[in-house]
């Protein structure tokens, strides 16, 4: 019995050291310095873009890392030393730490980083989030983070009004990533649309619904086909026009013929924008469709719910305050750190068809109004980490224009850039933007005569050298069954003479490619 | 075109000032002293707990500060003014908005903190978060976050090797939840077991597939019924014996009946520990009786798997290797801050079963061997954070000894709480305890006769009062249908005299409460 005393001593011990206050001064002293000297830098183009390494032996570093200051084990003598560390001493462990972590990633704040829909976000946005990560505020009920609840809802109502909706008719809820928010509400528009379809199944009594989605829509519509019990052969792709845009009248004809063959339909799922080519849907078209066919529809506009804040773009998603429901990701075009997701509903009264359960423990008949500001009965999370921290920061210190500012710039320079691609003579813009996503491709003379297949292998090699490099970050996509390239303008930093250089670099690394061969 | 122009000029340098390193580096070592200071404080117990305000209260005020510095509409002479206020200026803003967060929310690493299962975390786990937030590392594909994806390799393999998996055998991933990885494994056992439910349906063909859980599992597993297509009506309660664990005999039973009436099993959903008391199933029979079935076996060892880090209660998940699949929940008693929940597989071909798709645009045929590194193929997230710096820095800092530690103190005091209130006269402990999670009344002489709803009601307005005065933070739950206390020791900084003082306190607010009546 006294040994095991001893230990819990020696435990608690080790325990206070951990959790001392003036590590955490010393640490986050040194994290200020360390982040603003490395976003000094990498704003700077002083360091690679993507610090590429294999991922093994990234993998056994980062496992080398959990032994460097104590052996595999943690053995005996250890814990004891490691508890008469100094804070300072500790601290300085904790900085070769984020040394590591800041010297071997993707650096999405310099401006040659254009790349997936995951922005060079507002630095100091992640400080926010610090604060709620260092205290653990968290939700699923009210009383456990109840200012993480109300900032939530802050954003929530000011996001929704300006989607145009009237305070007190709609409801919203922050969940982790679009992912995440496409299928939670698409989960609400089964249970609505299907009746009995959360406590009997998605087909039981034989019925087969349907989800009818646009044709380049994300890959997380289909996957919540087939999550959502309705299975991905059952997701129909809705016709687009040259722009890759919904087709309203192919979609009356769909929603119709469906109508015919008795399918109940879950929803039409419309994009603001798709993702290969930025194309923002006509919504208004849609919705005068869905209206005549008595179809819930959604809108998935992760991107581009943004240009609700932009004087200058808000037409590109006139129409979207009539969607029933739709997602923004805070993450993406409002420039804050991954994940911080909006689920929107026209109708607020459809908040609580998402689930239709309730947990004893966590909803207390003592204080039953309470339960308004649950947010555990609104997501697939129970306990959500207060995820619009960041965003409700970044808002109080800058107001809306500073997110009006970033999506004019970036959405600029997706025009520009088509500009300075339409005038290359070696560079074929695959498409009119609509936004900052710009696909394309470089047709180098050697090549000008080359088949579709060379060419598209020639753009996904010339990437691949080029992110490697460190030079730029991109992404590849498909064109017309083969490979092209993708520009996400999602860097607010990233000027003309950025895509510029782009465009040299590509010549000059697409000029080794070809001598190599 | 040329106020055009000017107005992208301005939005630039309003931009470059929200960006500016100088004010990353200002704001963070405000955050840094901050957040030192506070929990200074909390941990010495100079604040509430809680700081508890209406929400409507809340609401309001945080929708207050998003205009604070500039008015709603952040009006024409503003930005400029911005745009020219120095770094130093700009953080002493930030520093506002940083007190108005650590002033109104649940002190969790209070010792008084006893409530949910969410930690007091260590706090230096949320500047490793903080690392990945400022700079927003992700992943979905490896190039996008090599390092993030390293450091969750790394703790998947460590983890599942305590587990008792052999390295290369099993597979596992990290998620935003442990209700999201309860889902995520479950979609998985219905796509491996029902064949073609991923693509044509749950309930394909007439099939009415079920899903077996503990009587006293989370409120999420009946809920991935419902998300899933099966329907809630076909989650089955598996029967519980007197210290409310699975039955095996009884779900022997239960499972020979469902296949002697052709229903398809999805899985048994086992505990380690079921919430309401902290009950581990005895896993090695539950595994026995699924493999005579041929039955999946899914673990919710969201709090419990941290048992595998500690010589002292491992034996509470003895069997638990035998799992086809099992969620931990590092936010829960590893004490990293929300939310870094692992899904593991026993035979790591299931990993690609969750979802059976491609993004063309994502993974990319020049370098097809890479996919084995992209997250996004096997979580509903795409985009997803670095959710395991947290746990990855302090492991490394600390060793797996810290972890061990948390676990045994807690865990421990578990019974020691328990012992006080078999102890006290006045006390009802309503079971013996396997870990940090007790429940128990507060009997008063006064209600010693009472019904049990007065009884019931009792705890609940006790608790209610206890933690709207901000000297406790402890859960209501619900004990043969009327209400009851609840704590979980999930705070390592607790000790037997913060219990004591716990008790003191109820039975002086309960004097109060029914000296009021």
């Amino acid at each position: 019995m006294s040994t095991q005393f001893d230990n819990l001593t020696k435990a608690r011990e080790r325990i206070r050291a951990a959790y001392n206050p003036e590590l955490l001064r010393e640490a986050g002293h040194q994290l200020a310095d360390r982040l603003a000297d490395h976003l000094g830098r990498i704003e700077s183009s002083q360091e690679k873009v993507l610090n590429w390494e294999d991922p093994a032996v990234n993998s056994q570093q980062a496992a080398e890392f959990l032994a460097l200051f104590h052996g595999d084990d943690a053995g005996p003598q250890e814990p004891s030393d490691r508890a008469a560390l100094t804070p300072k001493q500790q601290a300085d462990r904790f900085a070769k730490l984020i040394d590591a972590i800041l010297a071997r990633g993707q650096n999405l704040q310099d401006p040659r980083y254009i790349g997936h829909q995951v922005p060079g976000s507002v630095p100091i946005a992640g400080l926010f989030d610090a604060a709620g990560s260092v205290t653990n505020q968290v939700m699923a009920i009210y009383e456990m983070g109840p200012w993480a609840t109300a900032v939530e809802r802050a954003m929530v109502d000011v996001l929704g009004q300006l989607i145009g909706w009237q305070a007190g008719e709609f409801s919203g809820v922050v969940t982790h990533g679009g992912s995440l928010a496409n299928t939670t509400a698409l989960l609400t528009a089964r249970n609505v649309m299907l009746g009995d379809a959360w406590e009997a199944g998605a087909q039981s009594r034989g019925r087969e619904p349907v989800l009818v989605a646009h044709t380049d829509a994300h890959y997380c519509i289909a996957r919540a086909g087939g999550i959502l019990g309705i299975g991905t052969n059952n997701v129909i792709r809705a016709q687009l026009d040259d722009r890759r845009r919904i087709d309203p009248n192919q979609l009356d004809e769909t929603l119709a013929d469906l109508r015919r063959n008795n399918r109940p339909i879950v929803a039409v799922v419309a994009c603001a924008c798709a993702t290969p080519i930025g194309a923002f849907d006509p919504l208004n078209d849609i919705a005068d469709v869905c209206a005549r066919h008595d179809v819930w529809m959604h809108v998935d506009a992760a991107h581009g719910g943004a240009a609700c804040v932009s004087e200058r773009y808000r037409h590109l998603v006139s129409g979207l305050e009539r969607a029933d429901s739709l997602i923004w990701d805070a993450h993406k075009m409002l420039f804050v750190p991954a994940l911080c997701a909006f689920v929107f509903y026209k109708d607020r009264s459809h908040r609580f068809e998402t689930f239709r359960q309730d947990a004893p423990y966590l909803f207390d008949p003592s204080a039953p109004g309470l339960a308004e500001y649950d947010s555990g009965l609104l997501t697939v999370e129970c306990t959500k980490r207060a995820a619009a921290l960041g965003l409700w920061g970044t808002w109080s210190l800058f107001g809306k224009q500073l997110f009006a500012d970033m999506v004019d710039v970036t959405f600029d320079m997706g025009r520009q850039f088509y500009e300075m691609l339409s005038e290359a003579a070696d560079f074929e813009p695959l498409h009119e933007p609509s936004c900052n996503i710009v696909a394309f491709r470089y047709v180098p003379n050697k090549l000008r005569d080359a088949s579709p297949e060379r060419l598209g292998t020639f753009q996904l090699d010339l990437r691949r050298k080029l992110i490697r490099s460190g030079e730029f970050y991109i992404v590849p996509t498909s064109w017309q069954g083969t490979g092209a390239l993708r520009v996400s303008i999602i860097n607010p930093l990233t000027t003309p003479d950025h895509l510029a250089s782009l465009m040299q670099t590509l010549r000059e690394q697409g000029a080794d490619i070809l001598a190599e061969r």
